[in-house]
């Protein structure tokens, strides 16, 4: 068995960063200071697939936002962790409050702040227009830029490795 | 005649999927959770076109939106569907009320929730960026990505096939 | 003299469509209808310079939004000529107020409602992703996309052809 | 030693201008005038990391907009200054609030507005997608375009030539 697949096999967490992961990085203000971001639909239909196979989905970002108490509640997600620019105290607290090992979690990212974490990690993930440090320390690169269906490409993969993929593809394709 | 225009030939009714083919599937979020969805104008007068050509149009999308009302509301399209992850009773409900038969009905489609339907309609397109498994179930593949023309590429494929493009194009361009 | 740069250099108007050539066609809409359209800033100091060098600048739009109102005021633009799906009575109107011929007015359009006027303008200009039949019917393509620069291609151009780009662009560089 | 890089090892404050540069150049606007911008994630960390290896940071901007205090103040800069359509007074208000010389500020540009700073300074650097002439007064090109991370490109070509890049990432890669 290929060693990412193998990897991707024993994960029940993923840790998926916001900026640069599930959005493009385009932070959008407005006059007053309003923030939007932008995401994608084929990410979110893979992250409830993913969650409806029995893996667990977690958010840490070093930025906080309302928006993403928005789209992490429309996702069913409960894991939440903002402004959190130093990043391992929380993945520290989510290990222990999951009781996963390091070995079971898998971390998506795509700038320097993610690597304290990714390089702990079973499963380290990098988007194809990471900066070019975290791709270099990454296991696997997503075929797709953030926010233009990378967090798509990390739960098929993981349900692919877990054989929960293509019995969740096939029950579209009934007559 | 090729087997495409002539799938296209029969269709009266055009099932769009919201969400990846009349957007390039970016769900844009504020602060206050309030959404936002980018159009384009090229698709616009396309639907415009293809209705007063005699083809019908409708949406059925998983997602729910005021946003969807008001761009419908905009293009005079009056079978509206939201909020129906399960899209295949939305399909049945709207044979139903227009009377046609599944092979008077093209669907348009980017994502899995969207093959239940793609299978049982005359004519399946997916756009140039959908899920492999999607193009793979297709017909037809758009030439343009999701929310950057591909709904003015079906428009124009139908009428074509149907014989009112030519005329249509014909009135711009009278001196 | 190219054939181009002839017809760019009798123009005293310039007519610019808005979704599609001055924004890239994505069409913003909100949870309460409100819109929003991305313009460009490179566009923006273009349609100045092509003011201050003596070509007046008009809108004549299909669609109707008090966004061209603010983007207009912003750039100082006098004529603007929105909800025309049908164009060339604007066009007319806009001929009449202003006292030039057909031959001295250049339009710069995507779709195939801005024909019409295209095909009576002494120059017509078609942005480099417009559609087909416009493109055909231009005589000459912006080299980049609606809302990517393309009206500041048409700007330079016609400052090109009268001699007023080289010392607008020279005057930055005075040491 | 390369010529960029000595340029660059020298600087003390860097200069960027917001609308092709920070930004992708696209203007949002609304049905009420408001503004709206699309900042990177990645930038933002570029610019924080610049100043914490003690180079400061500056933006002058000829629009005007409440959209950028915010993004100064999000991300500790500050010298801000905006409406400044005539942008050499402020860099020269700029160099006397702080003492450094020509030589030793950076500035980073898209359009012609940005040329009567960029021949003065010690570095002039320009976004790939920049306007043509001033890509050609530019010492140096950045990988990216405006607003896709052009700004990160700086503060690593700065941070790197002054010996600061390499601590500063190797401290995200301590196990």
């Amino acid at each position: 068995m290929h060693s990412i697949q193998q990897k991707a096999a024993q994960i029940r967490l993923v840790i998926f960063d916001i900026d640069g992961v599930l959005t493009s990085g385009a932070l959008f203000i407005g006059d007053n200071g309003q923030e939007y971001k932008a995401f994608h639909s084929r990410d979110g239909h893979g992250l409830r697939m993913l969650q409806d196979s029995g893996v667990q989905v977690a958010i840490i970002t070093g930025r906080s936002s309302k928006v993403v108490q928005h789209r992490a509640k429309d996702l069913g997600i409960q894991h939440v962790y903002q402004g959190r620019r130093e990043k391992l105290p929380a993945f520290e607290e989510l290990l222990h409050a999951t009781g996963f090992s390091a070995e079971q979690v898998a971390y998506v990212g795509d700038d320097v702040m993610d690597l304290p974490i990714m390089i702990r990690t079973g499963l380290a993930v990098a988007v194809q227009d990471a900066h070019s440090l975290v791709k270099k320390q990454a296991h696997w690169l997503t075929p797709s830029n953030g926010g233009m269906g990378a967090g798509r490409d990390v739960c098929e993969l993981i349900m692919d490795a877990q054989g929960t993929l293509e019995p969740a593809l096939a029950a579209y394709l009934v007559k």
